[in-house]
Parts: C-alpha cells; structure tokens; sequence
C-alpha cells in the first residue's frame, strides 16, 4: 500500500487485487477485526475472513470482473466511509453473469474494517447452481 | 426545495418526506423521466412510480422509520451521485422489522432522476407475509 492512497483509491486497490485472484495481498489490506458481512449469506471475520469467503466461490469462477459502477467516499484514511455500486460480473458453468452488488466499507488507521454486501440472496443461489441437463 | 440543498440534503428531505407518508411532495423532487429501480422487486418510472410503489406497502405499515445510517455522495445539484446505506425500520402486522438496504441516487438539475435500492427479496417477502395463526 502506498501512502498516497484516499479511501476511494484504497477500495478500488483492493477489489481489484480480488478481482486478480490476489487474497493473500488483499487480506493483508484489512484490519485484525475486519468484519466481512456478506449480506443475506453471513459473516466471517478477521483477514483469514477474505480466503475462507472467497476463495471457495472463485474456485467456481472461471473469470471474475467486477465493475464499480459507482463510488463516493468520505472522511480520511485513519476514519473513512466508501459505498458503492457494482456489477460483480462472473463466469461459471461457462456463462458470463451479473451480480448487481451495493457495498459499504469503513476504513480505519489505512485500513479496510469494515465490508458489508447488499445483494439479493436467490440471484447469487441460481448463479450458482449448475444449469440442468 | 430550498436552493441552500446539497446532494445530500435532497436525499434527507426526499427520504424524510417518504418517512412521513408525504408522497406527493416528495414525487415534486424527481425528474419526469425518474428511474425507480426497487432492486429484486423489479422498476417503475416518473414521479408517479413514488405514489404506485410505496402506497400499497405503506398501506401496510402502521409505522415507518427509515434511518440513513451511512450516506457518501459526490457532484453537485446539477449532476451529483448520493450513495446510502438505511435501516428500513417498518412496524407491519404488529410488529416492528428492519429491512436492511442501500439505496443509489442520482440527481440532475436539481431532482432526483434515479433511485436504486439493493435488498434481499425473500427478506421483504417474509416481512410483509403475515404471521400464521
């Protein structure tokens, strides 16, 4: 992490190192009680929050992009707030499909605490499931 | 309106005015092309989706406070963006439930041309379903 980060720029570093597989290096961006609060489907904690989340439903991924539609921020690194808005594009059982997503995440001392989903719970369960046949 | 409004002053007020049942105030602060994407519930448009969305549900509550919890925004009054996160407290059926959401607003000229809620959809249906028995 460079010092020349704001909250906004701190959010898209980490979705994107996600997006490029990177859990470790992204896990290494959240505090020791980081709370990962994904939505409908739970909660886990801590940075070893981010592999036991995600590396489970990147296995099925055979691409992942999310796209920040949208993103607005406020306060400072060492007390901020980002929401934003994407489009957690994924492909698996070979289809590209969207997740709409809204996200909020507080950052706290240069990192990220707090990151909660809002999503709907059915969209996510069909994607998931392999097609019929 | 007041002109003293920021982006985010115009979206307290509008989700204020939905608060306390004034529609037709609040359906005077969005544009005529207005988008009112309820998320999983699916959209409507113009300042009449206000009054066809939220009057049947509001119908239903006998009691409603929505609290903004978080709100970022960027822009201006002539094209801004306001992204929340609420805790959509409604009393329904006897008792009093929190849907959780986050809400994107866009504003143009002064008005609010967008509205997006992101939400888990079995969570409303379960809210509004009534209790057996």
């Amino acid at each position: 992490m460079t010092t020349s980060h704001t909250p906004d720029s701190l959010v898209r570093e980490f979705i994107s190192l996600l997006v490029s597989r990177d859990l470790s290096t992204a896990a290494a961006m959240v505090t020791n009680d980081f709370e990962y609060d994904n939505g409908p489907m739970g909660k886990t904690f801590g940075p070893e929050a981010i592999e036991k989340t995600l590396s489970g439903f990147f296995g099925m991924c055979t691409g992942i992009d999310w796209v920040i539609l949208r993103q607005t921020s406020s306060g400072t690194l060492e007390s901020g707030t980002v929401l934003n808005e994407r489009d957690d594009r994924i492909e698996i059982h070979g289809r590209w499909t969207t997740l709409p997503v809204a996200g909020v995440f507080e950052i706290r001392d240069g990192k990220i605490s707090l990151w909660r989903d809002y999503f709907d719970k059915q969209t996510i369960i069909e994607v998931m499931t392999p097609p019929a046949g």
